[in-house]
C-alpha cells in the first residue's frame, strides 16, 4: 500500500452486490473508508429464500441472510442501516442522505460511489391491492408477514398472480402448506419471459398434477372484499380468495438518480458496461438496479438475478478500489424447482433469438436421467438453440426430473467455449447408471441438431 | 447409393462398441452385408448393469442389454451368436470362425473388419479361485450366478476383493443385500486408478461410516476352503467368507489376434488411431479390446468404458462404410455411486499429471450442494487440475452428496472449450436454492485456484 490520499468509497444498498463489493472492496483497500447506506435494517439479504421460508423449509430467517450487520462492521465496514440515500450529485461527488431514525439529512461526499439500490416488485394496475390479505414476496418483512398469514389455518383459498420464478416457487409452497392454489398469468403460458414453450407445458402439466388451478391468458381486473369474505375478479371470471399474492415482476429502484441523467434503460434499470461503470464518471452500479452484460448478445440487458449480482458485486470490490477488472458477461442460466419438476435455462432462447432476427436452429429431445433399470427414472426434456450456419450453441433449456438443472451448466460451459452440437454430441460426460444414459441426454440431443 | 460391388463388413462382437457399430453401418449402407460373430448367446449387453442387478434393483435381465438378437437381425444385421471367431488372416482378409453349436469351423472374408472383442476379467494370482464361492463380475451369467447365491440366507460374511468403480458397486449391492461386507484392496485406497487421493478419502469414509470392513495396502494371497468353510488369506490375515467377489479390473480378448502382429499396449489393447484404424489396413476396433484417443493427452490410452465404446462404436458405423470421421477423444470422464456419496471425474487427475511430467497446479474446496436452508444439503469437494501456467482446466473431480457427479459433465464440457480457472470462476451457473448456492462449488473451486 502507497500512502496516497486516503480514499472514500460510498456503497448505496446493502443486499447481494453492494455488500459483496463491499467485503471485496475491503479486502483490497485496506486503508479506504468504505460506507454503506441501507434503507432497511437487513443487510445482505438473499431474497430467493423466502419462498421456502414461506414453505416452511426453514423457520430462522437469519438464514437468508450471508452476513449480519455487526460481522460487516467487525470487517471495517462502516454500515449505517435506517439510512436513505435522497439524492446524488454527480458534479460534486456528494450523496444527500437521510438517517431515518432521527430525521437529520446529511452531505456525504465519495471518490467512488456504488449504486446496488436493488429493485422493488412492480405494482400491477390491479385494483384493491392495498387489502390486507393481498401480500407481495421481496422484503424480509414480506416474507414474515406471508409465512404468518399462511399459518392462520382459515386461510384455504390462495390466488397467486403472475407465474414467473417467484410465483412459481410461491405456489410450491402453498401447496406444501395444504392450501388450495390457483395460479393466474396473463400471458398464454408460464415462465414466459425466459423459457420456450416446450418447456413451460412440462411446468404447466406439473402444476395441473397437483391440483393447482391454472389460469393462463387471463387478467386480473380487481381484488374485492366484502363482509370479510374476498374474490379475485379477473376478464374472465370471479374467484375466492383467502389471500393473494402478487408475483409480477420487479422494477429497478432508480428513481432518486432521475435528476442525474445517468443513462438507464426504458425500465429504469442502470446502464453499466463490462467494468461496471455508469455515464457518470466514478460511479459504479450492480445488481438489481443496473444492467448486466450479455455475453451473447454483446449489450447491456436487465436480468435481474442474485448470481450476476454477486459475481459483478465483487468484481466492482476491486474496481471501486481502481481496478479495471472485466466482466466476461451473463448467460441469463437461471432454474426453478416446481414441485416434481426442475426447469433450466441458459443463452438465447428460441423466442428472444427471433427478437433478435438471429438465424438459429433448435431441436427438442424426450429422453430419462438415468438407465431403465435404476429406480425412480425420471423423463426430461432438452432444447438446444444453435446458429443455423456454424451449430455454435448458443442457447439451452432442460425441464423434468432430477438433474435436469445441473445438465444446464454443462451447455453454459459449452457456450463459454463456443461449442458446437456436433461438439457436445460426442462429450465425453460421466456415465454410471444411476447419474446417465450411457448417451447422456446432452449427447442426445446434439447428435440430433442438425 | 451407386451400384458398386457389395460390401462385406464383419464385426467381432457384439457388445456395445459393436452393435453400435452394427446399427449404424446397417443404417450408413443399407446394401453392405453386415455380419457380426458373437461368442455367447448375449448381445448388446452393459456389464454397467450388473452390481445394480445383485443389488436387487430389477430383476429382469433383458434390461442389461439395448436390443435383442431378434430386433438386430430384423433390421438387417446378419447376428450369429454362439459363433468363436478363432483367427484373423489380414492377407487374405478373411476369417477362421467356428460355430460352438456344431463344432464346425468355416472361413468368412470380409472387405472391411472391426474387432469389438470385448474384455475379461483378470484373474489375479490368488490360490483357490476356482471355488465355488468364488465369483467374478463381467457377463451376464456371472451376474445371474451371484445373484442367485447372495440370495442364500445363510450368506452372510462376503469379501470383495478390488476397490474400482465395480468393486464399489459390489459393495454398495452387498450391503443393500443386508450382508456383511468386507472390502480389501492391495493399493493404499479406493479408486486409486482414477481418482487423487481427496476424492478416495470421502469414498472410504462413506464405507466406513456403513460398517464395511475396508482393508487397504493389503494382499490377497488365497481362498481357503475347509469342511464347508471358507477364508480369505491375506498377507495381513484370515477372514471369514461365505462368498467373495473378485473385481480386480480387465484385459483385452486380443489373444486370437497374436499371430496377425496387429499393433498391442502392453496389456494387449489393440492400438486405434482417431479414426478407429489399427495398424492392419481394413481392420478397424474399438470398445473394451482397444485403445481410446485421450483428448489432452493427444496419444492412445487404456480406459475402457461403456461411453467411448458407444461413441467410438457409433463413429466405426460410418467409418467401416467408407467414411473419415474422427474421434474427438475421450476425458477419461467416470463417476461411481457408493452408497450415500458420488464420485465423478474427468481429465487428468494429478497423479496422472505427475506420472506424464505435466507442469500443473490443483485445487480441492469443501463447499454444499445446496443452499443452506434447503433440507438434504450435503458436503461436495471439487478438486481442480490446471496448467501451471496458462490456468486452462485440464481435470476434475468431485465426491460428495447429489449433484456431484452431474457437476463433473461442466467441467468436462469447460476442459473441451479449452477454459480456465478464471472463466470458471465466474462462469454463468444456474442457482436456484434446491440446485446450488448463487456462487456455485465449480465458481468457488475456480475462484480459489491461483
Amino acid at each position: 500500500m502507497t500512502t496516497e490520499t486516503k480514499q472514500t468509497i460510498v456503497i448505496i444498498g446493502a443486499e447481494a452486490a453492494g455488500m459483496s463489493a463491499a467485503a471485496k472492496a475491503r479486502r483490497t483497500d485496506r486503508h479506504a473508508d468504505i460506507l454503506v447506506f441501507e434503507q432497511s435494517h437487513v443487510v445482505s439479504f438473499g431474497a430467493c429464500g423466502l419462498p421456502y421460508y414461506v414453505g416452511d423449509n426453514f423457520d430462522d430467517t437469519s438464514y437468508m441472510a450471508e452476513r449480519s450487520v455487526e460481522q460487516f462492521r467487525e470487517s471495517g465496514i462502516d454500515l449505517r442501516i435506517g439510512h436513505q440515500v435522497l439524492s446524488v450529485d454527480a458534479n460534486s461527488q456528494s450523496l444527500k442522505v437521510k438517517d431515518l431514525a432521527s430525521g437529520e439529512v446529511f452531505e456525504q461526499g465519495y471518490d467512488r460511489l456504488m449504486i446496488a439500490s436493488g429493485a422493488s416488485v412492480i405494482r400491477p394496475p390491479i385494483a384493491g391491492l392495498d387489502d390486507e390479505s393481498v401480500f407481495f414476496l421481496k422484503t424480509m418483512d414480506d416474507g414474515i408477514n406471508l409465512k404468518q398469514r399462511v399459518q392462520d389455518e382459515t386461510v384455504q383459498e390462495t390466488v397467486v398472480i403472475g407465474a414467473g420464478y417467484i410465483g412459481l416457487e410461491v405456489v410450491e409452497a402453498l401447496v406444501h402448506q395444504g392450501k388450495k392454489v390457483r395460479l393466474i398469468e396473463l400471458s398464454e403460458r408460464v415462465l414466459s419471459e425466459s423459457f420456450d414453450s416446450e418447456m413451460s407445458e412440462l411446468v404447466q402439466q406439473e402444476l395441473i398434477d397437483n391440483q393447482v388451478a391454472l389460469h393462463l391468458n387471463e387478467r386480473v381486473e380487481s381484488i374485492e372484499s366484502q363482509e370479510g369474505s374476498r374474490w379475485v375478479v379477473t376478464n374472465l371470471g370471479r374467484y375466492p380468495a383467502d389471500l393473494v399474492v402478487v408475483a409480477t415482476g420487479v422494477k429497478p429502484n432508480t428513481e432518486f438518480l432521475a435528476s442525474t441523467g445517468i443513462e438507464r434503460l426504458g425500465n429504469g434499470a442502470i446502464v453499466i458496461d463490462q467494468q461496471g461503470r455508469t455515464s457518470l464518471s466514478n460511479v459504479y452500479a450492480a445488481g438489481d438496479c443496473a444492467t448486466v452484460w450479455h455475453r451473447l448478445r454483446q449489450q447491456a440487458v436487465y436480468i435481474p438475478l442474485a448470481t450476476t449480482a454477486n459475481k459483478i458485486g465483487r468484481l466492482l470490490g476491486e474496481n471501486l478500489c481502481g481496478g479495471a477488472k472485466v466482466f466476461s458477461g451473463t448467460l441469463g442460466s437461471a432454474g426453478v424447482k416446481v414441485l416434481g419438476v426442475e426447469a433450466g435455462r441458459t443463452g438465447i432462447s428460441e423466442r428472444e433469438a427471433a427478437q433478435l432476427g438471429w438465424q438459429v436452429k433448435s431441436v427438442v429431445i424426450n429422453d430419462k436421467n438415468t438407465t431403465n433399470y435404476v429406480a425412480g427414472q425420471q423423463a426430461i426434456r432438452v432444447k438446444l438453440i444453435y446458429d443455423a450456419e456454424s451449430k455454435r450453441i448458443l442457447g439451452g433449456q432442460i425441464a423434468g426430473g432430477a438433474g435436469s438443472v445441473l445438465r444446464v451448466d454443462t451447455i453454459a460451459a459449452a457456450i463459454q467455449g463456443g461449442l458446437t452440437t456436433e461438439d457436445l454430441g460426442m462429450m465425453d460426460l460421466v456415465y454410471a447408471p444411476p447419474f446417465a444414459r450411457t448417451w447422456d441426454a446432452l449427447n442426445v440431443a446434439g447428435n440430433v441438431a442438425k
